[in-house]
């Protein structure tokens, strides 16, 4: 069948991928929890194989014996369906299993995996497959995310990339103007090309929109540069109350990875900034005050999409902060079991990113796509694109 | 100028209205802080009487004379246009102005405002007046939740109320149904008759709307409790992630103002529950996790107001959390100066109520009102409203 | 019988002093808690008439009817053995029963009393009684210095006296020298005079002290001020680590009720500070790193004690830190009961005062009385006596 | 010189020693800091080495190159005379230097070390040797201690030791007696042999003891569970206000490495408790109330060092918590620069603990040891001997 020889080659491409992401990398390194909502590289490793251990093989394949027992506690990530979960604060402290038995785990569950996919296999099966293994590409943003904050906390940490940072050119900021009208956004198959997507990204479904223009590119350094330097993060007026009131609880004066003395922290180590390059590791707050001091305001996720469908979004190098809180759209239903944890019990008091980022799997996201954070997470990929109404 | 002796008797009657919220009360009682989120009701006095000390006496009669230089500090709530703010958490400590005091403060604004109406106004001065007594009939809700809550921590508090409490008659829970459609929300004088409202409520816009239906009541008391009998507040699979967390870290286990025994503390103190009654003081993940548990979700502040335009909501009992979180509507725009700051910079992180509630003043609100609260929130009059999609 | 006479008289004029400290105050000043370490004036008033009513009217006049039963919950500060209690930092949010109801309550228990002490006593009772009556003088003590703290805090604050602070003269800072021995210190009747101490004071034992020298007065503001002059808040050499640790993360740079501009808080206000005034409201980590600043240290209680032995100590103004921790002397052994609970479970943590007061009641210390605060303690008239050693 | 040979042979061996204690373990294991009182076995090797790198090698050896500048900063544990200091809660995040780096850093300051030893040293360095050996070995303590707690936290945790837990014999828990009298205590050359001791130990003085017995062993198991049988961890009457609150507060119920099943954690991992050997892992609060509930007291290090003069105490099992704050011994005095801040500045709010345990490094203690902690920790290998008045 060869629908199932494509997926099982984006399956052990997609595995390979992570393991290559710690090539080079100290078991001590994978171990890095540097804060709650960063997990070790080893967890991420481990956790996306008890993501197919537990969904596919324990449920699907009746004489699969576990790799170790204790691993369907040690590697629920929130899975309440599942059963309970190792105290997500303390991943750091898993010494045992090492890296080297988690590669294992990886091995044992591929090989079983594979043997698996040797067959034909379930529609239930396919479907789970595919999660799976975009649930893994999901990870690999997040272990190179949360690689990036637990060396930014070591002053002794190495490189964790030495592939050159291309310079960013220049290109002018411009606008896209939508008109109004009813769109409908959300996955379809047949106009969006993959056919995958999230539970979240559908159904498909109407919204109306007021003419807008947005960004024909994201916010540059530089130009973020002009806000702080025109007081930005000390003007009130520019804040929402809880942004203002973050920013001076926590002492937010520039984006999280940049230093007083124009370097940033990247994924290569401290480096000058590129005065082109998209500003990234922004806060929800951060986009919103720079959008109002901008004269514009953020997109909402509708306008986004529907942005998208007629002029390729500037993707790939930083999220979009939208102006929407994430939520089920319209006739949105939750699947059925454990799997059904996977988005929905999410949809509340965090904001939804567009687009991707240069840590984005390749392939992975799509224009409907919906990646979601907290209003201060700041150590995403994330970035500002403007809009504006049109009187 | 008829408009103006309107508006004066209004004034008038709303400043009245409040001082005769703490007739029968100590000044110690209405000295109370009971939480952060809440304001003694001496400070809610003396700070409606601040909003039209600053923005109109201040502001616009050049010989006003300050009733206390102090105040403008002491009794300034979020504005930072104004100038610094006396901690929220500490009103509690502010034994000086002493309730006697804070009424005399009342009284000199009075008559300095009855002085100024006397004459003709300008049209800045009465969109001031008019948004000052609004302002002021917020806080008069305010004062019943915040002494509701106040009272509860006290054992030893005394009833609020002495008004007999009327036992509310069993209505069937049925449905409105609503065509699916663009429909325009927000405020529209001709169409809603007053002539007020808040910058929160505009511009006007259009909606597009999905089929829906909505309840033509709220929940009851007897309907949240058989959610309460079934183990709702033990299965995680009603409840948002950031829900779940938060009743299990806090021991939620029913309504904040329920007892195991069958009874409920109100503004007349402990009383059986009625079982016809609206269920009232839940926070939104209840409300949401009843939803689910129903069969039925929330509906959206759009949703809300669209049927509201052709059925009468069912008002004044509880507010009706809606599934929207709060945003600004497309082409909002914030006004100059430190009036401004009154809506735009909350919104986010908090989630819009519509309808109104029993502690609302009369003839506050309009179906085109925006409340907005933390969805954590529970000392406001606050309940359940179900919608469900039309397949 | 004479004894009982003179002493229902301490009785009396004890209880009216508490009283005659809230005359000319409000009943909102009455309520105020500023902190959880203090407790508002009215709950102090009830709380000593709570333990007359506990300790001797319940438990030894089988008529007498309680004046409200919901006072034996909310006005137990500590006593498991008693049951339950009113959470500590709540004591603010009693607004019933109000001041009026409190002072009733006390007029309550004094007529009882009154009966009771009309006629012969037991011993047992006269024992409670001397120890209810000590005890209300330690909490005058304590409504002093809370009240002070709760008008620090509300910048509207009236002064709590009028009576004049009369000007220190200047006394030259001279040491008194104590030989080495074997001493005795802890209460014993005959030689210090009073019948009364507390338990914690027990059993009189002997001690060894080496040779020492010990101030003749306490630090004044003058030498305090050179101090700060000197950076003895920015050496971390001067400082006990834990000391270090709370000054930089409270941002603590002069005493607390300090201002930098030659002012302090005092209970008549700000007022100008008196150079050759005892330096007030130190905390132990302060008056340690003073003393190390000094080429000195703090001394023992030991120490303090039997110097005073020979040599009437510097009292009356401010409490005298010493280095010992609060610990039970040799031989020490707990009342039965809840009066049990009076001073041996809190021997931990806390450092001993020793001398008195300004604020403390005429007559109520002698010079075996140990007072005892956490180190970090700064709202009490606590001050700096320095003491060295020989070599 | 032969005092320089023995001693630098005695260097030698503790050096290896450190080492030896990781043996077996992975890098992962080594980096684990489960809270923030414990440290990763990795930085104590780290720690142990720049102690000699900073005090001699930097200090001595004019043509000494660091191993690696960072060093100084990262691995400073609280020297604020030598500077800035790496983030305590952050240790564990410090996955540069690897353990290698840091096994190859111990043979740089150790080869380094051996040449300066080659030579005759002066008697500062010889001082300063001898403190970063018994600096060494106190930290050869922690680094057990503080792999027991990691090791405890994480589920998949392999046995840090194979080594046989021998069986405990009964013995009969006895009393020795000792004379009222002065009695002097202290470090004393001539008297106790070795001829080093930590500042806190000098200088040797005189004090008076009443007469008391003292346990001739510590608290079994066995005894332990019964307190907790009779229901120890209920009972407010035996606890501190402290130890009653904490208790309450963190939900304990019998020692931290007690399972109700009659196992315990050990460092061989779980195995069953043996009802004769000494109850380990004891706080103050719960060696307090213990001993209250026997009856007895726990011992002031004045006692136990008294009586340890006389009969050798029951050492090497658990440290014997006493009831004395740590505090400076009368005379006491810091030693001059960085090396001064080693004990002097922890004198407040911690308790002395007495004797050693089975974790203190061979020869390392004596019995005018003094240890200390906070009186609610647990990770220490703290037991409990009782002592009492006699009458």
């Amino acid at each position: 069948m060869q629908a199932d020889q494509h997926i099982t080659a984006d399956f052990q491409r997609v595995r390979d991928h992570s393991v290559s992401l710690v090539e080079g990398l100290t078991a001590e390194e994978c171990q890095l929890q540097s804060m709650v909502d960063c997990s070790p590289l080893k967890w991420h490793l481990a956790h996306t194989s008890w993501f197919f251990e537990t969904f596919i093989l324990k449920a699907h394949k009746p004489d699969y014996s576990a790799f170790d027992r204790q691993f369907e506690y040690l590697f629920n990530s929130y899975y309440n369906g599942v059963g309970e979960q190792y105290p997500r604060d303390k991943r750091g402290l898993m010494a045992q299993p090492g890296l080297e038995k988690v590669l294992a785990y990886r091995q044992h569950v591929d090989s079983h995996m594979c043997a698996l996919l040797a067959a034909p296999i379930s529609d239930d099966i396919r479907q789970l497959l595919t999660l799976g293994i975009n649930h893994e590409q999901q990870h690999q943003e997040l272990m190179l995310t949360d690689i990036k904050h637990a060396f930014f906390i070591n002053p002794a940490a190495k490189p964790f990339s030495k592939a050159p940072i291309p310079k960013a050119d220049f290109v002018s900021h411009d606008w896209q103007t939508v008109e109004e009208g009813i769109y409908q956004i959300g996955f379809e198959p047949a106009f969006t090309g993959p056919k995958f997507c999230f539970d979240n990204e559908t159904p498909r479904h109407r919204v109306f929109c007021e003419p807008f223009e947005i960004a024909t590119r994201a916010i540059s350094n530089s130009e973020y540069q002009k806000f702080i330097d025109a007081g930005g993060y000390k003007d009130h007026n520019l804040w929402l109350s809880d942004g203002w009131a973050k920013i001076n609880s926590e002492g937010w004066k520039r984006p999280i990875y940049w230093r007083y003395d124009g370097t940033e922290f990247t994924l290569n180590g401290w480096t000058k900034r590129d005065p082109n390059a998209a500003v990234k590791h922004i806060s929800y707050y951060e986009a919103d005050a720079y959008a109002r001091w901008a004269g514009a305001r953020l997109p909402t996720e509708a306008e986004w999409e529907v942005a998208a469908t007629t002029a390729p979004p500037p993707m790939n190098d930083v999220w979009h902060w939208t102006s929407s809180s994430y939520a089920p759209y319209p006739g949105f239903s939750i699947a059925e079991g454990a799997v059904g944890e996977y988005n929905g019990k999410f949809m509340c008091n965090q904001y939804v990113l567009r687009g991707g980022s240069q840590a984005s799997a390749e392939g992975h996201t799509r224009i409907s796509y919906r990646n979601f954070f907290y209003p201060d997470a700041r150590w995403q990929f994330s970035g500002i694109r403007l809009a504006r109404d049109i009187q």
